[in-house]
C-alpha cells in the first residue's frame, strides 16, 4: 500500500495527530540505544487506547505489515529497531495509564506505556514497593521492561521484571486479545504465557495490559561505599558477602576508569586512585539492616578494603547513588561510541570475569570501563571506541566475541538483562544449541505465520 | 507395534527390569490423585539416566507412541493419567540425583525424579533453603512440581515453584534436547522457555534436568494458632494481616469440619468448638519475627480471635503444623470420595469466598471441609462425597461449577496450584477466552505435530 493511503487508513483508527509519517518522525524511530545501523520505518502509529492498539495490530495483520513495538527506545540490543523499511512502529507512549493500585492485594494493573520511575513513585505514594529498577527507569516503559525482562540494581535481592509479572494481556499476530495470569498470588490456569511474554522482545504479541506484583516496602536501609586498591580484592569481597548469606538490595562495582570519568564530569569526591569501589545497600527490618551492615563491613575489611564510608543520612546516600547513576553517561561522553555489554556469570565467578575483562582490554588494545551489578554477576564492561574507525571497531567485535566465550565457559550467559535483539543473535546457539533455536522458531512461526512481529529479532523468522 | 515387540525395543534402551508391562504395573500407573476414571497404559518405562530418557522419547516420537510423564503421581487434576491405552508412561523415579548444590552461587542442579522433601533436606544440610513446599512434598518429585508449577504453604511470602526455576533442560516431542535459562541470577538469552515449562503439564517436553534457586534460610521463626468463634472473623483477620504489611511465611485456615475430623483421628487438642482456626508462622531476622508476631497478635485480637496460642519451642511448633498436615488425610477418611478444589481469589476476597463456599454447601446439600492457604487466597474447599452415588455426585459437579464461577467473579482463578489436566479443562475458556485457547493450541501443535505429549491434557490437541 502506498504510504499516503496507509496513513489514511491508520488515521481512521487513531486520528490524524497519532500517525507520524514525516521524515523527522520516521528518522526518530529508526534506531534505539544499541550500536546498530538505523532502519527508517514507513511510519509510526500511536494508539491512545487498548482498543485502538488492537485495531492497529489487526490492520497490520490483514495487510501483512511488519510491526515493531516501541516504548521509550532504551533497548540495548536492537529490539526496537524496525525490521525493514516496510515496517510500522507501534508506539505505546499514549497507553500510559495506571489502571489500579491495589493496596489490600498488593498488585497494580497498568498499560504498557507507563514510565517505570513514574510507576514506582505512584506505588511508593501508596506505601508499597515495586522493586525492578533498570538503569533507564527514568524514561523506560513497563511494557518495554516486560518485553525485555529488564533487570536493574535490585535484581540480586528482589529479582527482575518477570518476577513481578502476575498477568498480561496482549494482541497476537492476528490481532486477537490473549489473556494469561491473574490477580492472585498463585495461578496455574493454562500455559504460563505470561512468563513466556517476559523477554519475548515484541515477537509473540503486543502487550496491552499487565498485572504487576507489589511488595511492602523495607522499613530501613543503609548505604555504604568501600574503596579498594586492587580490583581482584573488590571482586573477592563481592563473593564473600554472598557467601556470608547477606543478600544486599544492591551491590555495585565501579572500576578505576569509570570512577575517574565520573569524577571528571561530576566532582562527587570519589577516590580517583582507587582500583575499584563497591557501592552497597542493605535493607529490611532495622535490626537486620544493622546486623547485615556489620557483617558486610567485616567482609569488606577482611578482603582488603582500605576505606569504608557509610552514608549518615538520606542526602549522603543519594550522593553515593548519584555516582553510580552517572557511570554510564560519564563513560558515554569519553569517546564517540560506547558498546555496553552485559555478559553475566554466576556471582562467585566475578573475580575471574574481572580478570578476563582486563586481559581482553589489553589483548585488543581497547579502553574498557567496567561497572555494574556485581552482586548478581551482571557486569557492564563498556567498550569506549569510535564505530567509524574500522580497525578499532573490528577489535571491538573480536573483544565482544571473546567476552561471551569466557562468560559461557564460566557457566554464565550472553545477556543478563539487555536482551538478544539483532545485536546478540549470532551468539545464541553457542550458549544453547541448534535444537533450542529450531524449537523457538517453530513455536514462533506457529504464532506468527506471516512473520510480522519483529521478525528479524532474536531467533529470526522469514516469510 | 505389538506389546511384546514394544517391550523388547524399550528393553534395549533401559534394560529388562525397567520396562514395567505386567498387569499390576499397568494398573498402578493408570490413575493419579485426581478423582477421574483410570486409563490403563500399554506399559511404563523407567529410564535410569538422562541419556536413556532422551532415547525413550526419541523412540516414542519415531513410532508415534503417546507419552505421559509421571513423577510420584500426586497430581490432582489428572495430568499423570495416561491419555489412551496406547500410551506409554515414562517414570522419572530413577532419575533421582541431586547433581550439585552450589553454596556460593545459591543454586542446585537436579534430575526430575528427586523427591521434593529429600531435596529440601539436602539443601538444609548445606545451611540453605528451598522454600516451595507442596502438600505432597514427602513423595512428590521436583520434575512434577515444575510441570505443575506446584505451590504450597509458603507461597504467600516465598512464591511457588516457578519462582525458583532458573534453568531447565528437556526433551521435546521429537526427542531433541532443549536448553533454557542459566546458573546466573539474571538471564535473558532467548525465549523464557524455562518459564513456559512451568505448569506445562508434560505437554511441551519431558524435563531431564533443572537448575533451582536457593536462598539463605531465615534466622528465626515463630508459629501461632488463633481460635475464632466465627468463620467470617477469621477470614477478616487474614485480610487484616496482609493489610498491615506483614507477609507471614505461612497463613493457613481450617474450618470446624476440618478441625473435628483431624481431632477424631489425631487428638492433637484442637478446639472442637471453634468455627475456624488460623495457623500462622512468621520468619526472618529475630527482631523482625518479634515485631511481626506482635502485630499479628494485635490484628487477630482486633478481629475477634478468642484465643491465641504461640508455640514456645520446636516441639510445640511441630505439633501445630502436624494439625495442618493431617487435614487432608483426615478429610479423606470421612467419606469414600474427596474432591479437593483449589479455586483461588485475591486475598482480600477470602471473606467473600468463605461465605460463598458455605452457601454452596448448603444449596447443594454437601459436606464441604475447608482448609488451605488463606494468606494467598488459595483455599482448598474439599467436598466429601461418594462418587458411586450418582445423585450426590451430580450435585458435587454443580457445586464445583458454581465455585469456579464465584471465584472468577471475584477476580480469582480456576486453579491456584493443582493445574488444569483433564479435570478442569472445560472451565479454561471461561477464565481466559477462545483466542487464548487457540493461541495455546497453535503453539502446542507446532511443537508436537503428532500430538504425543500428554495430548488430552489442558488445551487438548488431536492428531
Amino acid at each position: 500500500m502506498a504510504s499516503k493511503n496507509l496513513s489514511k487508513e491508520f488515521e481512521k483508527i487513531v486520528g490524524k495527530s497519532n500517525v507520524l509519517a514525516n521524515e523527522a518522525d520516521r528518522f526518530a524511530y529508526s534506531y534505539d540505544s544499541a550500536v546498530l545501523a538505523p532502519t527508517v520505518p514507513k511510519m509510526a502509529i500511536r494508539p491512545t487506547s487498548e482498543e485502538e492498539l488492537g485495531k492497529v495490530v489487526a490492520f497490520c495483520a490483514e495487510n501483512s505489515i511488519p510491526m515493531t513495538v516501541r516504548g521509550a527506545g532504551t533497548n540495548l540490543s536492537g529490539g526496537t529497531v524496525p525490521d525493514s523499511e516496510d515496517s510500522v512502529v507501534i508506539l505505546t507512549q499514549a497507553l500510559n495509564r495506571i489502571l489500579e493500585i491495589n493496596r489490600e492485594d498488593l498488585y497494580a494493573v497498568v498499560q504498557p506505556g507507563v514510565v517505570t520511575a513514574r510507576f514506582a513513585e505512584a506505588v511508593a505514594a501508596e506505601n508499597l514497593f515495586y522493586p525492578p529498577d533498570p538503569g533507564s527507569q527514568a524514561v523506560s516503559t513497563l511494557g518495554g521492561n516486560i518485553a525485555e525482562n529488564a533487570g536493574g540494581l535490585r535484581g540480586l535481592k528482589y529479582g527482575v521484571t518477570k518476577d513481578y509479572l502476575m498477568g498480561v494481556e496482549f494482541f497476537d499476530a492476528g490481532g486477537e486479545l490473549i489473556k494469561s495470569g491473574s490477580r492472585t498470588v498463585k495461578c496455574v490456569t493454562g500455559y504460563n504465557l505470561c512468563g513466556l511474554m517476559a523477554a519475548s522482545e515484541g515477537t509473540l504479541g503486543i502487550i496491552s495490559k499487565a498485572i504487576l506484583k507489589l511488595v511492602p516496602p523495607p522499613r530501613a536501609s543503609r548505604a555504604m561505599m568501600a574503596v579498594f586498591d586492587d580490583m581482584r580484592a573488590a571482586a573477592n569481597a563481592v563473593a564473600g558477602i554472598i557467601a556470608a548469606h547477606i543478600l544486599p538490595c544492591t551491590l555495585e562495582i565501579m572500576d578505576n576508569v569509570t570512577i575517574n570519568l565520573v569524577e571528571d564530569n561530576e566532582r562527587i569526591g570519589l577516590p580517583r586512585n582507587a582500583a575499584a569501589i563497591l557501592l552497597i545497600e542493605v535493607d529490611g527490618h532495622p535490626a537486620q539492616v544493622a546486623d547485615d551492615a556489620e557483617t558486610v563491613e567485616k567482609v569488606l575489611k577482611s578482603n582488603g578494603s582500605v576505606q569504608t564510608v557509610t552514608a549518615r543520612d538520606a542526602a549522603e546516600k543519594s550522593k553515593l547513588w548519584e555516582a553510580r547513576r552517572k557511570a554510564l553517561p560519564a563513560l558515554a561522553r569519553r569517546r564517540p561510541t560506547i558498546v555496553l555489554e552485559d555478559a553475566t556469570v554466576p556471582r562467585s565467578k566475578i573475580p575471574q570475569m574481572i580478570d578476563a575483562i582486563g586481559a581482553i582490554a589489553k589483548k585488543y588494545d581497547l579502553l574498557i570501563g567496567t561497572f555494574g551489578h556485581a552482586g548478581d554477576g551482571n557486569l557492564h564492561p563498556s567498550i569506549l571506541c569510535d564505530k567509524r574507525d574500522a580497525n578499532e571497531f573490528s577489535r571491538v567485535e573480536q573483544a565482544i566475541d571473546e567476552l561471551f566465550a569466557r562468560a559461557i565457559e564460566m557457566g554464565g550467559t550472553l545477556s543478563g538483562e539487555h536482551g538478544i535483539g539483532t545485536a546478540k543473535a549470532k551468539w545464541l546457539e553457542r550458549e544453547t544449541n541448534k535444537a533450542t533455536i529450531l524449537f523457538s522458531q517453530k513455536m514462533r512461526r506457529a504464532l506468527d505465520a506471516k512473520a510480522l512481529l519483529n521478525p528479524s529479532k532474536m531467533t529470526a523468522i522469514s516469510r
